[in-house]
């Protein structure tokens, strides 16, 4: 290459990197979200900028439920864990004569209300517990083949947001690590998001049932045990991370209140940092809610989100489509 | 390329297999350790083999103390701690009339023994909490900056193993995922395994302190905590893998007793599987200890190995050095 030439394919850069955001995110409108998220990425991925990141620090986190997919009218996986209390119900003819049994079979949610969580959780706990952790992941898998989503009458995992998923490996085509850190359960999310997101089992960090080794008949295997190990959820997840990530995120995605402390560990402090929030404002292709929602309450990240700058995402204006299966508009 | 080229290419192919693996493994002596573990990564790597593990899943686990590095005449954690005991005293002027204070110092076996462990890691926890995880790392840092060992007099991180560095290079070369299983604690070991062995932060999985999320003067931090979340030894390894990593490794490494349900999760099941002990038997050049050692005892693992035709490794017999340092014998 001579000098000139050199030189020209500097000036010709950003213009390259555009145009490589443009290929990379066609589910992306123009605008102020899509700018600043993409300017982001440029920042800290040029060498001569005074934001340059080395690629073993760029560490991107992403809650799940409502952040890479739906998680309304309620989370997936409490869809999944009524589903087994169905299944297991023959086995277990006490439950007929338990109140929660039969508040949570008719969704009955005054009833459910009134009898608490602890009932609720005992019994969910004991329909999903006991196994393997290997038995519960082929559980789950069989699930996620036959199970559809009540409005959409689409298995759930059609549920995923396309332009989360192009964002994801464009971050990852840039050097970043892209790891979820979600409230829900590891397991519930590992038996999908490699082939849904690229996202390894490795860089999954979300709540944890006690499991106990055992040499079963000569088998090494993990068996749940009914109770929680942690749960990653609210401050919560600042704590995964440092667990399971040992490193401070530059970049962090989220829809709610659950979200904040995760937003706040990853963006507030020194050297350029991202926190974006999806903003669930599309009531005809998805849905609309935000401070008042029992599922996906978004009220004092919202707040935050304003005071600080946050980058906050509208899925009706910000998005082209939103399911893979739709048509762009 | 004709079709008797490539004839001849693939009948070259073992043969370029072994070189590479003499190229890589340089500090390994020839001898059936090396061959079954050369084999073994053989095997699992080739297309044409009923034994291949695509890439996703070839995972493999090490312990660290014993393993990847000396842990003898004390674990180099506890050599850490003992040091912030020492450095934490002055604003402690309470601990003189502490009995468990006075016999760590003295490193008085008997006295220790009387006082039991709750008040010793009681103490320990006070001289080790309270401060963020990032002011815990500086200080690890600093530490491991100036302490010596005793016997060998150099910088803990020099007493690593260059065969297993050599190793740990040539899986991931293979397309393995190398991660660290340890009792020890995750901060400990994140400070320096990067450099030592190639093995990021989120990569670790060891014993994790309870932390506690807090804007601290507006800036958000983890605050250590004196309770302990999660032991990764014994049948936590296998806990702290399914947590971590989430897939089953196809080869784990280890050196004690600790170790022994990390071995069998890994090595005894369906597909070929390899399970490798380093066995302590060097005085010259490291330290010989197995069933009787109070530190890295092995024991149970032994005969484990030896019922299930694990490898076993000499260090005295199968590598040709042992640290970085030394001349090759």
């Amino acid at each position: 290459m001579t000098p000139r030439q050199l030189l020209l394919s500097l000036a010709l850069l950003p213009t390259a990197l555009a145009a490589s955001a443009e290929a990379n995110l066609p589910s992306w409108r123009d605008g102020a979200a899509k700018q600043a998220i993409v300017e982001f990425i440029r920042d800290v991925t040029d060498k001569d900028s005074k934001n340059f990141v080395p690629t073993a620090e760029r560490v991107a986190v992403f809650d799940n439920d409502g952040t890479l997919w739906s998680e309304q009218p309620v989370y997936f996986q409490a869809a999944f864990m009524l589903d087994r209390l169905k299944a297991a119900a023959p086995e277990h003819p006490e439950w007929k004569s338990n109140p929660a049994y039969e508040a949570l079979i008719a969704r009955d949610e005054a009833q459910l209300a009134r009898i608490g969580m602890k009932p609720v959780l005992e019994l969910l706990a004991v329909a999903n517990t006991g196994m393997t952790t290997e038995e519960y992941g082929a559980a789950l898998k069989a699930w996620l083949r036959t199970a559809v989503h009540p409005r959409f009458q689409r298995p759930y995992t059609d549920l995923v947001y396309r332009p989360m998923q192009e964002l994801l490996a464009y971050l990852r085509e840039q050097g970043f690590q892209t790891w979820i850190v979600s409230g829900g359960g590891i397991e519930f999310m590992r038996a999908w998001t490699e082939d849904a997101y690229g996202i390894p089992p490795g860089q999954v960090v979300g709540s944890i049932a006690e499991t106990k080794f055992e040499l079963r008949g000569g088998n090494p295997v993990l068996v749940r045990e009914p109770s929680v190990a942690f749960v990653d959820d609210g401050p919560g997840k600042p704590v995964g991370i440092y667990r399971a990530i040992g490193r401070r995120p530059i970049a962090a995605f989220g829809n709610s209140d659950g979200d904040l402390q995760m937003l706040q560990y990853a963006a507030v402090g020194e050297g350029r940092r991202l926190a974006v929030i999806i903003h669930h404002d599309d009531t005809e292709r998805e849905y609309a809610y935000d401070r008042d929602s029992r599922i996906g309450r978004l009220d004092k990240a919202l707040d935050e989100a304003k005071a600080r700058k946050w980058v906050v995402v509208s899925m009706k204006d910000d998005w082209k489509k939103i399911y893979p299966f739709e048509e762009a508009k």
